[in-house]
């Protein structure tokens, strides 16, 4: 085989974004593509045509083409099992499905990871962003602020256990749907630290009657008057960060050690402010975190090929 | 006048609903209009041209007509300001807001209240639930179940604090719109009393992370066989009202006293069976609450005139 043949190509394929990487034997990334192309986009199941149109270029007979995230789901490509914790790197492609394309290339679908106690939970696609973010045989506590936040203990390099917290989504649903939105002026305005700082310390106030009745007096104290309506926003953001961050950090295990937030930069920063405003510091993980853990796979691959 | 000019006229007009009253002089309802013709059904502010198509016969020079509900609100007919806490009874005819009909009937539109401390809070129809729930000069501590539940603490007959509770519409956005709701089976089952008490149990559990956490284990419990998917739905619900519930009791001055559930039978069934299960008594309320507070005000009113 030729080098071009014998490297790695993995897609990050997730609900609204398609992400290429094509790794050479030493674990540098030769190419990447991206296209807004993610699963929800593609009619009929067609994932192979789009997977043709996107990357067809790369793809030889013989070639490793390695499948993570959502495409992974039941409304994905292939729905994969999961592999349970304690999940090392090494699992993910152990315990992968694979199938063949059309033009010959071993197509290999990694599993998502779930665990059972003391909560049932599951994650496809950030356990990559948590091996990108750790050493090989690092013990940490990770947080991946998102949509579905994640809170992840990690043990000697294999993700021991995690939660997560419906965060970024009940925003969106609050924000589009409920009567706090609806007195959100509908011009975006620029983010209100001193807002977000209020609401991350009503979270935290002993005086707190718990997220349901917290997310009210966004709407309940712009009505009376106590902050203006442009604050709402950024005021329930804080809020429900802060739930979500009282609540992981009294998690078993998280309590005193130290914390890794790892994300896009905006998230990142919104909370790493939210912790300082609680007097708790943390650590950023690497800026591409899945690219690393897709690096870590493809030398693995590389090591063992 | 005549005695049937001489009575007085309730609306209790929501967002979804048209109720109407008409009280004689000793406080007894002479007759009741009910119509699907909530605040939200009616287009272009024309308010009282549904009042003439309901109730039009009803309608005198002279009369009073008092309005309760959202129809006080922004997005009513009249918009009128909130007494605030305490707040008794008759702080509400006191406060209200004076329209003439254009056949010359007195449209009196009542108050909503609001409190400030500890946290902002409103309601705007609920307080003559609350009127209707508990004698002159009685000290209760009541809960109002709802798509915005209340818990309000009453002192020697007055309103004296209350605090909102989203999780009515938080529940209904999660099934209508979450990652959540969409593994919920499509077609209504019959209300599962085991999932319920499993959710309350969860949210009351030492080990829970919060509702955040706990709303996104009804989908990752039953992706991973540890239930039916049919469950989901009566457990998010006991989960939800399992954290109001923990909230509530957490309050100042709930802790220790009695609990009265005032609201429509199927809701407080649910919050007597939540309670129950982690081993609290609670009474019910009057079954037609909103009712006897109208009684009261109409009394009231007849002894004013």
């Amino acid at each position: 085989v030729t080098s071009e043949d014998s490297g790695t190509i993995v897609v990050d394929w997730g609900s609204s974004s398609f992400r290429a990487y094509r790794f050479d034997e030493a674990g540098e990334i030769a190419a990447r593509r991206q296209a807004e192309a993610g699963i929800l986009t593609v009619a009929d199941g067609l994932f192979e045509d789009v997977l043709e149109r996107e990357i067809g270029d790369w793809i030889v007979p013989g070639i490793d083409v390695v499948f993570s995230g959502m495409i992974t789901s039941r409304n994905g490509w292939v729905e994969t099992p999961y592999a349970g914790t304690p999940a090392r790197l090494e699992a993910l492609p152990a315990a992968a499905v694979i199938r063949e394309s059309r033009r010959g290339a071993r197509l290999r679908f990694l599993p998502g990871v779930s665990t059972l106690a003391p909560r049932p939970d599951v994650m496809r696609g950030e356990e990559i962003q948590i091996f990108g973010s750790v050493g090989a045989e690092e013990t940490a506590t990770l947080v991946l602020p998102g949509t579905h936040s994640k809170w992840a203990t990690v043990t000697a390099g294999a993700i021991t256990g995690f939660r997560t917290f419906l965060t970024g989504e009940v925003f969106a649903l609050l924000k589009a749907h409920s009567i706090v939105g609806r007195l959100m002026p509908k011009d975006a305005a620029a983010f209100d630290e001193a807002a977000f700082r209020a609401g991350v310390r009503q979270a935290f106030d002993p005086g707190s009657a718990g997220l349901l009745n917290d997310v009210f007096t966004a709407r309940s104290g712009a009505l009376l008057g106590a902050f203006p309506v442009g604050e709402i926003a950024d005021r329930l953001s804080g809020m429900l960060i802060g739930h979500e961050i009282r609540s992981g950090l009294a998690l078993p295990g998280t309590v005193d050690g130290p914390l890794r937030i790892v994300g896009e930069d905006g998230l990142v920063e919104r909370y790493m402010m939210a912790l300082a405003e609680i007097g708790r510091a943390a650590g950023k993980g690497p800026p591409h975190a899945a690219v690393a853990g897709f690096r870590r796979l493809a030398l693995l691959e590389a090591g063992r090929t």
